[in-house]
């Protein structure tokens, strides 16, 4: 059904696509190539939510070319009128006489409704091609359209013996400034990070994506997008002087009690605060994950201390597992890397499937998935 | 100095060696070849101890051929008389009339005597070629002759999160059989398996070299050496009818005190015992050393709990850790890696280089060496 040119340009497609892996948030990373006799004729990707769609920059650029053209776009074209009309139909009205989708729309309830409506004006549609390549573009985007929750990324630093820290809480510089960098990767392509407040508490961390210590290479530094902070504090201890509620972007500090008076300073030095029903020593982590649905949180970025970490991978709400490895041994009274205190023998353990393992500087990275699909819901 | 063929036919000689990995033990793993008019004449290997060294296969094989020949072999020929005459006036006799050795004789009182020997008798000699190659063929006979202890490689398996056990003890089954057949690998090129009385007492391991779990390329499976095993039990608690006492191969228990009935009883079901000073709540590892180098050990691998591993890298007693990784979370009650109860602040952690990262079947295997070149006497 596709030939080695049609995946040529879906690789090129792609390849647009990720180059708003930063900046597209909360919409998905699309990328759209036309072609007619051979040669490209116009193609772009969709850069920031509020602008045009990949297929629109394309067809700008084809202009007449666009006629008679095939396209060949990363998703699905839309068939609802957004804040510009549906792209199915700017395809349609451009003359192009082949649409190719790398994957059909993620949203169940919508999906294949944009090729059909070109498959009923005439146009050849086909759907598929490198698909695997297309969902893992936008592991969030899909995740919050078909199970309502955003993709969970936990991301420790640890040494070799797994430890994240030293008993007394000393954790500054486990990894390198190569592992730092790819962390600022991480973040930058979430829409939220989440923490706890021990953490804020012990290392002051900002969560801020600070693009003076990584290289920038497809778009402009104007255009760097602050995750939503996301601190579980449920006796609101953050104190409201920290840089998580002070650097640049926004803060949310989830409560499961009432503190008026430290609500109330939290807010005036620009917090958000919201109550959540607590979970044990904690925040629901369900109710958390269907506000940060609400809110349109595509990919989450879990970066905290062993006791949060613990719980997200306790209830199995995770779908990525990134260590960063210090080639460095810590010992046992160190901090280790996850709390999971209930498991006692080895056939409760949670097993997971490697996914990529490669150096980044000095360090490590392995990255791992849930072994069982889990379908949350 | 030395020509791309020069190089070549050293590689060949390191390749022939490497067959010898399992079988040499205590002698060194080492590889000839003898090349005329651009021909390999005659090759060989050192393949087991109180068997001919590889220059003698090597000239057997050349037979007249050997007149007005290279010799390429891994490590420089030996001037003294063991077995047999020395090596070196071996290829005198047979009239070869270039030596090039990829190393001198680890052993710094005799270091350049066999190349002066031939040298003095008017043959072009040379050393240095593929140099770290031929020292990383036998890192434990190195190690025994310039620093008079063995080479110390520690083996852990562990989960993602550096466990290495539940916290009920149970342990079966954390990596896989690919990883325990590796792990077979570095027991049979091991003089010694190390192990402590606790392991002995929970997993009942037997620490011998089974070679129907593994491919066994290089030579005939008659040949297979167990290794030493060596159970560090300062008070003789193991059991006379154990696994690793009963099977195959030599017991040495070390103890601390004297418990004449319980070493009666052990003696008698084949073990040996002998006495080392304690050191703390266990035995003094630097005596320990000191006795395994007495018997010749080169490689030695450390194959025990987290408290004893912990103990070898406390007092820098070690050369390599080789970390079996399964794809899996144990949890924090689980039992840690490493026993390292002193380390309190960041700068006294243990800093590692990785050496070596791959995966074996479905685990992920982490090789590394310390930071430090330390050169303990």
């Amino acid at each position: 059904m596709f030939t080695d040119f049609d995946r040529q340009m879906m690789a090129r497609a792609l390849q647009l696509a990720r180059r708003a892996l930063y900046t597209t948030d909360p919409n998905p990373r699309v990328g759209c190539v036309l072609v007619r006799g051979g040669e490209i004729v116009g193609e772009g990707f969709h850069a920031r939510a509020g602008e045009p769609h990949a297929e629109r920059h394309a067809l700008a650029a084809a202009g007449d070319k666009a006629r008679g053209a095939n396209a060949y776009v990363t998703l699905e074209p839309c068939s609802h009128t957004g804040r510009t009309g549906p792209c199915a139909d700017a395809l349609l009205e451009a003359g192009v006489s082949r649409v190719v989708a790398a994957m059909q729309d993620p949203n169940p309830q919508v999906a294949g409704q944009g090729l059909k409506r070109l498959a009923d004006a005439g146009i050849e549609t086909a759907s598929g091609l490198l698909e695997a390549e297309a969902l893992a573009l936008n592991p969030g985007f899909i995740s919050r359209m078909t199970r309502q929750r955003p993709f969970i990324r936990i991301k420790i630093a640890a040494s070799v013996d797994g430890r994240t820290a030293m008993a007394s809480g000393e954790s500054q510089w486990i990894t390198g400034p190569a592992a730092r960098e790819d962390v600022q990767r991480l973040r930058a392509r979430s829409s939220a990070v989440i923490t706890g407040v021990g953490t804020v508490l012990a290392d002051r961390p900002s969560y801020t994506v600070r693009p003076d210590q990584w290289v920038l290479t497809s778009y402009d530094s104007d255009w760097v997008r602050q995750p939503l902070r996301v601190i579980l504090d449920r006796t609101l201890r953050t104190p409201p002087n920290v840089p998580v509620v002070s650097a640049p972007g926004h803060c949310l500090l989830v409560a499961g009690e009432r503190h008026d008076g430290r609500q109330n300073a939290l807010e005036s030095a620009g917090a958000e605060v919201i109550h959540l029903p607590a979970s044990g020593s904690g925040i629901d982590l369900q109710q958390l994950l269907k506000e940060l649905n609400r809110r349109e949180c595509n990919e989450v970025l879990v970066e905290c201390g062993a006791t949060l970490a613990g719980a997200f991978v306790r209830e199995g709400l995770f779908d990525e597992l990134v260590v960063y490895m210090a080639p460095a041994l810590l010992g046992s009274s160190a901090r280790p890397l996850l709390g999971l205190p209930q498991l006692a023998t080895m056939s409760e353990k949670v097993s997971l499937r490697w996914q990529d393992v490669r150096m980044v500087g000095n360090d490590l990275r392995l990255t791992l998935v849930p072994d069982d699909l889990q379908v949350s819901s």
